[in-house]
């Protein structure tokens, strides 16, 4: 009798935004005069960008005749995509990345689920705290998380490094030595960042104890601040210890588009094993290259048109993001986030646990948020509202709140 | 210091589909003059059916207006598609299947690379040989097959079930029972398929077993005569013991768009664990849905027009395949399949191996095909041809063929 993956069957319970999609719907149907505001969920709203369109429609075309029609693209992506990647995001910063160290996907959701496959089953990885849920249950299901404490709501075999008000959001070394360790910086849950001085010290801490850092930079197109990395490859030394993924669903509203990408540089070695190497047997065996009319839409991202018009996305998005802060903070709320990231992380008043601030937002004010103990224990008494709403929602959610 | 799955470093050599690009780039080069005709890889060349390029322009369009612009789709595909999958996959062939059961993706092969996740770490796998290198490939990384024997091209533990002229291509029961077996059929690379009756038997044996078949139905668009099964679903009892997966690729030209399918059925429990509830949560964990775009122009699939026009376009494709079947036996090879798949299987002349006959038939007649020995052992002394080049080549490729 065959036997499933029994790791799969230690996840806890649902996935958090089907919890919070449940409650809300709940809501609803007892409430139908309310008009509800989600700002919950990382999803974008506006609308893809005109120079995207038009890449979209042409590369249609291009599939529409037989002399330009394109059939399995390159497992690893176009070199017009990966040249244009290299030339934007890392050479004009002046990081020596190669086109063969870019691995194009279907969105970084499902590179930062894979990733874990290229390590050995039992590396002990290390995570922010509170953190995105995708690094710690793709590793759940991999097996090397040990058992969940229902009570503490961790893993017995992970290393958490709590990112607290407490400590600035600055996760400090931990005592233990991983060898796997996620950095999300713009920080998704909490909107904040570190500098990149801080980023160097972990680079050089991934060096020195043989680390790989999984850095995950998918918010990098919001960052306002100079002294803040837009990539990790800024940082001396992180070639030989860091993965990059890169989503385009932020900075150019491809949440139902799905691109991205992930670099493994080829300096990223295990003795003689190169990472490089293996992910591109991965991607060879397991994935059958991103579509072409994607990959022209992200060409596009790149063009001097596209870049105009989502420097304006950004802009608007970032807009809200300063209307919730400056809303917050007018009604009492202590806020972090929101200048490099269009996340806003709010601590609960009156010492609400999160869920307990979910109801009263949602009775209350009928605006959507996602409780910070969602992202993990050290979120517990935190908020999380997402810049990614319509401004005039925005607005009213932000009058809303101010009135309680 | 960090390691690596050391699982993914006893795959051997590369992947047969880079050897054999590698051979015809360096004969290209060497022979600037002669004009190579392309019947290697099973990509397709016509281009996509109007009604499927309307879809794609009319949802790119609603990507670009904020009212009608959709972000993240749902993990396990939109309503839309799922339901024109049952009703047109299943419920026209009287299969119950509900929506809940269909999980849509980014393609057949990232599904049937990923499926094996979701069982145990020792389950022992059945294959066909030759078989498409992606089921042994997958189960390699995951440390399910042992040791590489490169005298054989065999993993010590792994189930090889032949199918080769001698037994008709229909692989017989293992001795050793496993606990997931892969069937494709129609199959790649052979080009032969089976009965509904002799797969109504591998369902019995399945249930009988307590294995579970993964079943590839990617050809089954190429189905011509009245005796096979489009779907495994036909058979009673698969419900219990099969997953499918299928593509759009074939059928709808969507190698460059990327989209397709899987079943898994709610019945298909192992004990009180739902496969179907563990493939939803990895689906929900390490993917972020198809694109929006992708599944409209999936819907378009199976709108009137689109049949129509895709009856069109596979009646093309197996025209070439009667074409390359009749040239060959005309020319007094010994030929298979090309009646129910676009792949024709050849017994190479005079006992040349697979690869001698690749390298013969690319210096004599310039023409590329797949050295039947990449799919396997038992794929030694056999040689592919693929249906999916345009008329006029395929022409041209058989007479010249015809001259040797």
């Amino acid at each position: 009798m065959f036997k499933v993956n029994e790791n799969y069957l230690k996840l806890p319970g649902s996935y958090l935004f089907s919890t919070i999609a449940k409650k809300v719907s709940e809501f609803a149907d007892a409430n139908p005069d309310k008009e509800i505001i989600r700002l919950g969920i990382g999803d974008v709203t506006q609308p893809l960008a005109p120079a995207i369109v038009k890449a979209l429609h042409a590369a249609v075309d291009e599939m529409a005749n037989a002399d330009t029609f394109k059939g399995y693209a390159p497992d690893l992506g176009y070199d017009f995509l990966r040249n244009a990647i290299v030339e934007n995001d890392y050479k004009a910063r002046g990081c020596d990345i190669a086109a063969d160290e870019i691995f194009v996907s279907d969105g970084a959701k499902s590179d930062s689920g894979n990733i874990q496959e290229i390590f050995s089953a039992d590396a002990k990885i290390a995570v922010c705290d509170p953190v995105y849920p995708v690094y710690v249950d793709s590793n759940v299901m991999s097996g090397r998380t040990g058992e969940y404490d229902e009570k503490t709501g961790t893993w017995s075999n992970v290393i958490y490094m709590p990112t607290t008000m407490e400590n600035g959001f600055v996760p400090e070394f931990p005592k233990e030595t991983p060898q796997l360790i996620y950095l999300c910086f713009p920080n998704n849950p909490t909107g904040t960042t570190i500098t990149k001085t801080q980023l160097q010290e972990w680079v050089d801490y991934a060096n020195r104890v043989g680390a790989v850092i999984i850095y995950d930079a998918a918010y990098e197109a919001y960052i306002s601040e100079d002294n803040v990395a837009h990539s990790i490859y800024e940082c001396k030394g992180a070639k030989t210890c860091a993965i990059e993924i890169k989503s385009f669903s932020k900075n150019a509203g491809f949440t139902g588009v799905r691109l991205g990408y992930t670099v493994v540089p080829k300096d990223l070695k295990c003795g003689s094993a190169s990472l490089n190497a293996m992910w591109a047997r991965r991607h060879g065996t397991k994935f059958n290259g991103a579509p072409y009319i994607q990959q022209r839409a992200g060409e596009a991202v790149y063009s001097a048109e596209g870049k105009a018009q989502l420097k304006e996305q950004i802009a608007y998005y970032m807009n809200n993001a300063k209307t919730i802060k400056d809303g917050l903070e007018k009604a009492g709320y202590t806020v972090f986030g929101g200048v490099n990231a269009p996340y806003i992380w709010l601590k609960t008043p009156d010492n609400m646990s999160s869920w307990d601030f979910f109801d009263f937002l949602l009775e209350k004010a009928n605006v959507v948020g996602t409780p910070g103990s969602g992202f993990g224990p050290n979120g517990e008494g935190y908020f999380r509202l997402t810049a990614f709403g319509s401004y005039e929602n925005t607005v009213r959610a932000l009058e809303r709140i101010q009135k309680l």
